[in-house]
């Protein structure tokens, strides 16, 4: 079972890079993305070196230098290439990260083989790297498409990628009683560190939209003067807005009066019953203050979940992305995966349709800092109760 | 009673300033500080403009320059000198200042005896701007000690100035039982719209110290590689660190390898029984991680507070900057005074040797970014209970 | 004599600093400007330390931070404050610094009265201090009205202050002939080591303008999209209009579609006879070029200069600053005065109506990164003989 | 004979290509660089654009989206993408920019096959279109270096690759009267437009060496503390060193206390006998002054040049880089290919051991910001006469 879904989530990363041409592999847009090269190494470098070197006898390490280039953000394991520019190395080539995926997955392959009762430690770090790559997987898709939108040309990933013209299924308000709830993972199944801490909250009464906003409600607080009018805005939202002039969600662009999208399958007509997506934290909370409405907490969000229909896209909450009660970080470099990042960024709940499947959770913190909308994001409104 | 109080605090402002030197109230250090000459004519152009304008029949304006130059940040009223330009402003002159202090005293004078029974909404400005005065006068402390500090010849504001040599007077521990507790402003009494929207707050159980994190304690950090251990800080945290080439917290020198710091009585040894302060947010964070503990959220804060020797320090807690249930921004200017900040900062309880009198409350939430550190900032730390 | 030259100057310096206010001493608006207060005191601790240490018996200094504070970038002279913080430094106060100089003038007088033959090293030096004084008394009045220019109140230093609505006196082209010319100081009196190194340049035939480029001239260049055609500008030029949406000389804006500019004697409608200022050297190549005219070498300017009047404004050379034939640069800090200046910088020769009377020489080579435009510079057109 | 220098040209810049997988073509390592994929474009867009378009009749062109995206800075041409961003745009790819190069190389031979007469403007424009993609040679050189050189493997390009150990194969002093000389390009011979304008100059007598300084001496600049002392330096290459923690030409590491440099074949151990390479304007400069000599000015080194061996190294000179008398900007976007540079750059002359082949003249003017050390530049010194 584990070593199926290795495997099947193993291969689900290299069908996503198909359509790409070797060239496509080496570049570095932004520092806050990443070549799908960079994506291919790291997630197998994660293998290698947190099951492999200290798991699988007599492994023998692909390339020394591998260590150091595939790094992304662990201190403890030593140097790294600087971040942002992952773009410029051009040697190891997309052959000999190939043949290094290879390599490790027999190495797995042959590890878990060997094994007959595998040991929980292994089969927790073996399942990390799972969930791990999987997270990579939605951000390969994310920093390509960040990546080809600078191309003046436009190029296309391919035809049926990534449906982002989606609409919603729901509609109306969900209503939420006051009351003291419960908050965070609570079973046996896989999380991360960040969700534990099962503890409770106390909410009050609220009303949550069940349906996402679409482009076309986006487009009426454009045209309602929404980018011009400070009152909407977080101060350092309009600082943000003013400094990058930014006037609409990422990829928009208007062409003869006519709003069109760059998206995986290239240029498009903007379709206003879609749901929207790819704005920043900013825009959102702007957007729900001219509505006279706000945006959930991420607990509001995790009690009404199961009643919602979600995993459309990444929706952000207005929480910040703080240690839950008893979080401790865990010892060693694993225990830089989440906890560091716990100041200046904000919460997502949800999902979106990047997202790989089995990716999913009631209780699954994202994070990014509130200027970025290169993700697949997106906005639930939520209401008090009159 | 509110004419009275009005005139103590506009006397202590000016208290404030008598050991400066004209020349002393020009500069601006950084664009996060404001010169005296700007605190003193800010303050006073609140009350011509909230006050006096829209309440004071026949009020005559005493510059109409001023609108421009002494408003800060309140995007609603029109254009504003460009808040890093502050510096440079050398006219109006000081003694222009204080004869424009002199003008609106005299008018809100007037206009409190003028009024047999006061309004509330004129009532409730005026003492807004009382507070918010009394709020500019530790500002006006901070920035001046910041000015003053990047001179090489170490200027004396006053011998006996703001005593931070202080000294804790209770130590151990305060034990608080899980439980549903109520948080926020719930009196008649004087507030700031982001301490309302009183709420209730479920809270595991807790201990918090009765005494400050002192001097002495924090080069026990420093002497133990504090600073060159990435493990104890945030991500964001670690990358200010390396930046800046932050070694200790601000004004500390060491000096024929003995610790120094910069005081508003001049250049002095620094003592280890006194209280720390000048820490930024990541400095704090950084130490109870090294400690293996934890700051308090601003709920445990408020409900520990009563129990607790406080006002020396603001107190960093590890909660971020967000509205309350049901927080609404008043209308108007007014509502631009906290809402809008509510991103990116963190929450500071308590008040300081700094704050004015009659300025502390249980309910205050003070808010800074993460990385400053020129508030007289310091720790309370917390444990969870076993 | 000395003695006379010496005090006449220095009291100069104060005669321009009579219209400011204590505040106006303190601010340094950029790095690349300083504060009056700065003027005084560098000038004074120019004396201090290059004559009176060196050649009074017994010169008590009259304060040991002061070496520090006023150095300006005498590098071989130990640490300087940093240059972009003069404005910060609100002690020593501004009557402080007149005691200085009071303190330093007393030093001098004695010394030269206390001489009875002066050596004649110490007489270059003395002599080398009033130039030196009467250069920072030119900047002092272009810092101070760059200052000025930000307040947005306009400030006025005074009403009959220097002169630029001054007009040409004379027209038509001066022809000089092909031929060796001599170029460089070459007389016993002052000059700056830059101009010696007197030696010959072969100089092709060409013609010079007699008059200066107006600020009607130069509005027909802005109406014609001078600054929006690349096609005029250097590379550099481009650029530097482009990230600093540069429309105009400095200090120019349009009230009512009417030019106005700020004067030290207040904003003023512009007159179109009076001569150009306030231009970059960037500006000042693109206007010729747009005129299918070229600006002069200093060459050219040199040998013509004898039959033109000049000294109006410091006109932009086509030369960058470079060392004359066998040009050494002195020994000792001294030396730093103008070799190390020699890269990325344009010669400017003549005077201005800014600049101190006797310090005007046909053979002063001023210098000035090409962007700069708060000098009181301006446009002299060549020809080529056809 | 055009054709063939036509096509020798082609083909060998695509054999600089032959060692390169696909990846190394892609990425921009910095602003001052572009990607191999970029330099094959380019100098192919230039034949596309200024021989083809206007004189083959029926030409077809490749691809319209090409004339945006391999333009570089002919401004007149209209919408550039922009420079910093080359290395983010992966299609076309490597394979349809070499069927690009197919298709204009078809066009030209047809174009030149069908013109029994050629006309002389066709004939200049291809031969400029050759000496362009001469200088793009080298450039992907340089460029490529710069790029590898970031990878920590050091990868390899060729191991016979750029010679840059070769050594000196003269030595002494030559020594030039003084006098009036002929300077710049005075026959029917191919030059760029900044070498015309044929005229005199007078010269002081010098001596200029016949070797150019080794990797040994420069090792003795810098362990006299030449990186150390900012005596030896210009203000701006002081601030230079400082602000880049410049201690060492480009590419130089101390690897056990052994100097070690990477080169294009690998990294490898200094060889002092070899002649330097890879320092800026900045460093050349002050080496000068630290051994009391200088630089020669360009046009010392032009009257010298014949009697001198030379072709190893763009050597500084400590000219400035200005329009020569009588320069004028040819109409049309082959005008900006010089004049526009003309301001805050440096004359080298000469040529490198990457130059290729038949792109030396004494009279050919390269430039450089002072700054710069990717190129393959050295030094000559020169003394005065005595």
């Amino acid at each position: 079972m584990l070593l199926e879904h290795y495997l099947k989530t193993r291969h689900y990363t290299e069908a996503l890079c198909a359509p790409l041409s070797t060239e496509d592999y080496v570049p570095q847009a932004e520092a806050f993305t990443s070549p799908p090269k960079w994506h291919l190494a790291h997630t197998t470098w994660f293998f290698e070196c947190f099951v492999l070197k200290p798991y699988a006898k007599g492994y023998c390490e692909f390339d020394p230098t591998f260590d150091f280039l595939f790094n992304s953000y662990y201190r403890a394991l030593g140097e790294r290439a600087i971040r942002a520019q992952r773009g410029i190395i051009t040697r190891p080539t997309v052959a000999e990260v190939y043949r290094y995926r290879q390599h490790v997955d027999r190495a797995i392959i042959q590890l878990l083989n060997d094994t007959p009762s595998i040991e929980s430690a292994l089969e927790d770090l073996i399942t990390l790297g799972i969930h791990h790559e999987q997270q990579h997987q939605e951000l390969l898709l994310s920093d390509l498409k960040y990546t080809f939108s600078l191309n003046p040309t436009h190029p296309v990933y391919h035809d049926g990628a990534v449906q982002v013209a989606d609409t919603n299924s729901c509609s109306g308000w969900l209503s939420i009683a006051e009351g003291l709830y419960e908050i965070g993972h609570n079973d046996a199944s896989f999380c991360y560190d960040n969700e534990l801490g099962h503890h409770k909250v106390w909410l009050a009464p609220f009303s949550i939209a069940k349906d996402l906003v679409t482009n076309g409600e986006y487009i009426a607080f454009i045209e309602d003067g929404g980018y011009e009018h400070f009152q909407y805005w977080l101060d350092d939202g309009w600082s943000w807005v003013e400094q990058n002039h930014i006037r609409s969600p990422l990829y928009w662009q208007k062409i003869n009066h006519q709003w069109h999208y760059y998206t995986l399958a290239g240029l498009k007509p903007l379709d206003p019953n879609a749901i929207l997506t790819h704005i920043s934290f900013y825009e959102a909370s702007a957007f729900a203050h001219w509505k006279g409405l706000r945006l959930p907490t991420e607990f509001e969000w995790e009690v009404a979940s199961q009643q919602l229909d979600w995993g459309k896209r990444w929706e952000w909450t207005s929480s910040a992305y703080l240690p839950y009660p008893g979080f401790r970080i865990s010892a060693g470099a694993v225990g830089e995966y989440n906890g560091k990042f716990m100041i200046n960024q904000m919460v997502l709940r949800g999902a979106s349709v990047a997202t790989s499947d089995g990716h999913q959770r009631y209780t699954y913190r994202n994070f990014f800092h509130p200027h970025f909308q290169w993700q697949f994001t997106g906005i639930r409104l939520v209401k008090e109760n009159e």
